[in-house]
């Protein structure tokens, strides 16, 4: 029994190109999307060097031209002195993201100052992304309320999150919010099995209790976002393990399992995989896109294979429910059965 | 030339009473605040055991009603069971105290949720002070317009906090803040003579751009209160150095400085330490009650010989202009030229 569904959108990846090219590039890292029934991805701007400004946006931008096999969209990163500057460039980004908290690389706004003069300069309807956790996540929600503009939280991981966004919300404020798959599926008593450095990931797998808020409040999550965060297994297990799990072959399939529990519906996973993310990120329609699922289909996670170049996953070994079986991009058979088709440079940046 | 004032009022001090007698207690700490103008204080809940109960509320009340020379009234503290219980005493106390960040004592409201939980109960005509820093001021701004009410912020010290409440209050949110002297006049330039042990306090003190900023942004601070916490000389120099500075008996003539070298007024003095707390903190008028300065002494601040049993200070050493030499409380003389002559149980409790 096929499903048809449409494209999916993945507001919240990381393609690590440039600069790390060795664990992901567009042409892995789409490959990847594809699989998982991904036809748009907004990638985040953390990368060697930081997209801060024209120069490097270009360098992303042509490597996503070069090599994307889906549509693509990069994001600008809001640094400590790049507030007047990357404005001009809004219409050529997916948004601005603001890294509030600690994660992996060298962007982050300390300062509260700081977030003032981006929020006051960024166009208002253009896209605010942002990595806040906790009380930075409430700070942030007011600081947008003083420049009455609306921001999206990424990863939403703990109970107090959830329920301060609802709160939020309820009050009318302009806030939206992603969350990624392992924050619904992991919890830190994951951490025993799968390892310290495999298990690190900003924000931190949460509790048990956390998990399940976020469960208990899927009416206020907008959308479902990997946080496609891929880091070779040899550097998980390494010192120094880098936080971040890829998750761009792994979401759907865990998330229509949900479906197939009746933990969520149908319509509950394309208002958090398309419309809305569509919405919020002001993505434009995809002509002749759609997805097959064969919503019968029962299989094993694996432990290699993936298209995603750092060739793991947290999710190795879970039983999952649906299987895509058919990408179809701007009219052409993008992924069928287990082959990627679309050539590098296929994906078109939404934002040329 | 005799300046004659209100009786000052001093909205966030430690007693120690009950627990910690041995620093101060009830009898020291109020004949500290009359030597310093000081004709009312409120006293923080992080005693032993924390005011968090009728009955702990009965022992530092009683403990006051015997031995403070001044007037006073006891804050209650928001701990995480005890916000459906609290409201019924709210009438007894001179607020809630929230404590979000770490600092002396074992009060503390890490979740967002129970803030929530204060917030709602506790009722909306009667003061809530908190302890936030950075960001969780932020976040405590949010969540009172969540419920409607004001705020007090306590302790503002640096650059982020002062523009933070500037905005607020700029946006009609009903916020109210203090900053204590310390903040004023000491930064982290201060810790290499001061020691690292006498120089800890809660927050830290910032950078000599933090002070700027508070004083650049003085117009947005409503109250100057001491956080008087005293703690003895023998701990700070320990091996754990409790955060804390006493500050009643050189609160006013360090501001009194001030006003000489013409950086505030006396109007400014007068507002922040009598108007504006009386309000924010819904005191009673005292009746034949002022304070006696003479505005052109000029002395040093010794290091020993106060009246608080800590008996030291972290600005010995400093010149200073203005020296009170009479407090007329109650139609009584209660301090007169170094001599405190208010006894204990003299005070009243302003909330009783």
């Amino acid at each position: 029994m096929t499903l048809k569904l449409p494209g999916l959108i993945d507001a919240h990846v990381h393609m690590r190109d440039p600069g790390a090219e060795y664990k992901e590039d567009w042409t892995s890292g789409t490959a990847a999307a594809l699989t998982g029934g991904f036809t748009v991805v907004l990638a985040m701007p953390n990368t060697q060097p930081p997209i801060t400004n024209d120069k490097n946006l270009s360098l992303a931008l042509e490597a996503g031209r070069h090599k994307a096999r889906c549509d693509f969209a990069q994001f600008l990163g809001a640094g400590p002195d790049n507030a007047a500057v990357i404005p001009a460039l809004s219409q050529k980004a997916a948004g601005m993201k603001m890294y509030l908290d600690q994660t992996y690389g060298p962007l982050r706004l300390d300062d509260m100052t700081l977030w003032r003069d981006h929020l006051s300069q960024w166009p208002v309807d253009a896209p605010i992304a942002v990595h806040a956790e906790g009380r930075s996540m409430a700070a942030i929600i007011l600081a947008a309320t003083f420049f009455g503009r609306s921001v999206h939280l990424c990863h939403v991981s703990t109970r107090e999150e959830i329920l301060l966004i609802k709160a939020a919300k309820e009050k009318g404020l302009n806030v939206t919010c992603e969350v990624a798959p392992h924050h619904l599926f992991l919890s830190d008593e994951d951490i025993k099995h799968l390892g310290v450095g495999k298990s690190e990931v900003r924000p931190r797998l949460a509790t048990r209790a956390d998990c399940e808020a976020l469960w208990d409040n899927i009416q206020v999550v907008d959308c479902f976002a990997t946080d496609h965060a891929p880091h070779t297994l040899a550097e998980k297990d390494g010192l120094n393990p880098p936080p971040g799990f890829p998750g761009l072959e792994t979401a759907f399939s865990l998330l229509y399992t949900a479906v197939s529990q009746e933990r969520i519906s149908v319509d509950d996973l394309v208002s958090r995989m398309y419309t809305n993310p569509r919405r919020i990120f002001n993505l434009p329609e995809q002509q002749q896109t759609w997805i097959e699922i064969d919503q019968k289909a029962r299989y094993e996670i694996g432990s290699s294979n993936f298209y995603t170049r750092c060739d793991w996953s947290p999710f190795s070994g879970w039983k999952v429910v649906g299987r895509i079986t058919r990408v179809v991009l701007r009219g052409n058979e993008a992924y069928r059965d287990g082959q990627v088709l679309a050539p590098p440079g296929y994906g078109v940046n939404i934002r040329y």
